[in-house]
């Protein structure tokens, strides 16, 4: 009698541990140089320390005039304080007029503060009456001035390694005169989805078959985590053709994706394969949906087998592989996803206790919180339970559930 | 006496009414046929119908057996049932095996359910005996079978027309067989830096002058929100190369963004300059920082001139450039930015009502909120306020301030 369909997945992996031995082996990606302006998005390889103060020479912060502060003290709109203009500061000339007590110098915003003045009265607070200027309110010492190193002061990190670059960085990069860094280059990926019954987008389908329509997903998920796809193909059960190509991607692919065949089934060869040809760190992760999946390593190279179903797919690569491709990148933040926290709106009972379970939710904004409505808990075919939500809470493998109007912390899909 | 330096802004639009007169001229993108598995970010022209159900035919949802499910009552552990193995289902397989009472057909998830099968039992509930199969746990009719149509519908809508597409978007597609999709074209956009302190990075600083990092923010930035840069250039004050520049742009631009030169220091020579060559929608905007925007079209083209300190060239971007690009394509969501609510961590005080105020945070998670940390209310120079901080909460013209602990919807930085 035999008892081989009892095995299955005895022993599960959590997904605490499957991610520390993953982790454990991950090697950094080599870097390269580019330049500030073409880095969007890419991960910074070194701490980038800053080389000049930000403001470099003190600014005025208004369209005004400058003075000695105390020459506008008792000033107001019926007794006003006159002073003489003695010119004009203007925003990236060099000038060396030097001010005395009751002379002003018209400046504008962002120009460099003469010598001897020590605030700045704005525009709107002056009269202009010939060389003469009437001012109608007092300032304070330092008023309206940006002191030189405000807002950085030269030799401070002002952006720290493993920092995926957004336009604001890249601002602040480009403020310091720094046309190059050193970012990551990009895990190179294969993808390959397996299967007798998928067939290419665009084809007639054929009774039984389906679209394949996972590793369109996966490759756009590795674009968007920041690697670059090298190879993305649909291959069919056989034996031979899937460890060809398998043997072909790995010397030329830091991590390689396939999806089916990973489980139990008949004709899931890829454990063997992997069992014989690479090191499987884990088969069978305490996760639903994405229970089946292995994770395997060959030298450098990472091998990660998804389920076939889109959901279990897509989960399992932003809890498995989007977090190696961040730590591949060195990045600060291995889950990139955005974060919320909503209240659930009803019961979530969960059956089988150990496993972490992934809900897909709906948010919707109330007045003063948001609410995770619950999409679906199980099932892993379908697509639309991922285009109908916009995030997942994670229950995990300790918890019974979730009871209504719990605060819940929401993974929004990346984006 | 001269007066002309009160006139500043007496009259300035609110956001809103600015945003309304805004939306109010714009034209939707033409659009265009791309690949599907290419289409990543880009924004869907017309709604996309299902053409074919999804299951296409009722499948397994489990490995295990499909059978009559009354033959399967009553079993348990103690007292299996007895069945027949007549066959195999793999996936993807054409097979017309036809059941009958107390025979079984072996099936892999998603594979086709058998005629005459109105259940699966799990492979882990059945024991392999030669020919028979011994069934431990009942299953009533539909138990693991997914039925046709049970994701989607030929015929409905699976994505609505102005979705900007992520990779969920894509395997939905891809699953119904769709190859190429009608996507808006991205808006043409020429940048433009005013300012004679301007320098370009890389060159050597000389006092005064300060690099350039407003147009690569705002190009990356752009292409964040899905336009296309054609040009990104500085000029220096002068008010024939810039009318120059201008009048180049408009023929191939839909949207040409200034920084500097906007507001009212001596050298603004934008306002002049739209004044004469295009129609003012708004000059000063009731929001800070970014009071002095100046927002113009002439015929189909839209001009944004936006002040020259950083934080204002971006918040004006946020606010007012994206959202355009957004409604040129005709987008669901004109506001991308992810939202939070989160408990602000101390009181906001605001003195100027009447102003839309951006409060620069940084979030911080604590076990059952999140707690928005206010890093800078006022002063626009700050690029480090964007780089340290995770988004921007919106103080309302009617608002006196924030109140410790009051609820706060963040929008986050565009990522």
């Amino acid at each position: 009698m035999e008892r081989l369909h009892k095995i299955g997945f005895s022993k599960l992996t959590s997904v605490e541990d499957a991610l520390k031995k993953l982790f454990s082996i991950i090697k950094s990606a080599q870097s390269f140089e580019i330049n500030t302006i073409d880095s969007l998005n890419y991960t910074v390889a070194n701490d980038i320390k800053s080389i000049i103060d930000i403001p470099h020479f003190d600014r005025s912060a208004m369209d005004g005039y400058a003075l000695i502060s105390e020459d506008s003290f008792g000033a107001s709109i019926n007794a006003p304080k006159y002073c003489k203009n003695i010119g004009i500061n203007e925003i990236g000339e060099v000038s060396n007029i030097s001010l005395n007590n009751f002379e002003v110098v018209r400046i504008s915003t962002g120009a460099q503060i003469p010598k001897g003045a020590d605030a700045v009265v704005k525009i709107e607070d002056t009269e202009i009456d010939g060389d003469t200027i009437k001012i109608y309110s007092p300032v304070g010492p330092g008023k309206n001035i940006t002191k030189r190193a405000n807002d950085i002061k030269k030799g401070e990190i002002i952006i720290q390694k493993g920092t995926q670059l957004k336009p604001e960085h890249i601002a602040l990069i480009c403020s310091q005169g720094i046309n190059k860094i050193i970012v990551r280059k990009e895990p190179k990926v294969s993808i390959f989805g397996t299967g007798n019954e998928l067939i290419e987008v665009g084809k007639i389908l054929e009774k039984k078959q389906i679209y394949n329509s996972n590793t369109p997903m996966i490759s756009n998920l590795v674009k968007l985590y920041g690697g670059r796809v090298i190879e993305e193909n649909i291959i069919e059960d056989n034996k031979e053709l899937i460890k060809g190509s398998f043997l072909n991607a790995i010397s030329v692919s830091d991590i390689i994706i396939f999806t089916g065949g990973t489980s139990v089934g008949t004709k899931d060869y890829l454990p063997e394969l992997m069992d014989k040809n690479a090191y499987i760190l884990a088969h069978g992760v305490a996760m639903r949906p994405g229970a089946p999946i292995l994770i395997a390593n060959k030298e450098d190279t990472l091998i990660f087998c998804l389920p076939g179903t889109p959901v279990a797919a897509y989960i399992g690569f932003l809890k498995f592989v989007g977090p190696s491709i961040k730590k591949i990148l060195n990045s600060i933040n291995l889950d990139p996803r955005e974060e919320c926290i909503a209240s659930i709106k009803e019961d979530v009972p969960v059956s089988s206790i150990g496993f972490l379970h992934n809900l897909r939710i709906r948010i919707e904004k109330e007045k003063t919180q948001l609410i995770a409505v619950p999409i679906r808990l199980k099932g892993s075919s379908m697509i639309s339970s991922l285009t109908k939500s916009d995030g997942i809470v994670e229950i995990s493998p300790f918890q019974e559930g979730l009871k209504k109007a719990d605060p819940v912390l929401v993974k929004l899909h990346p984006k």
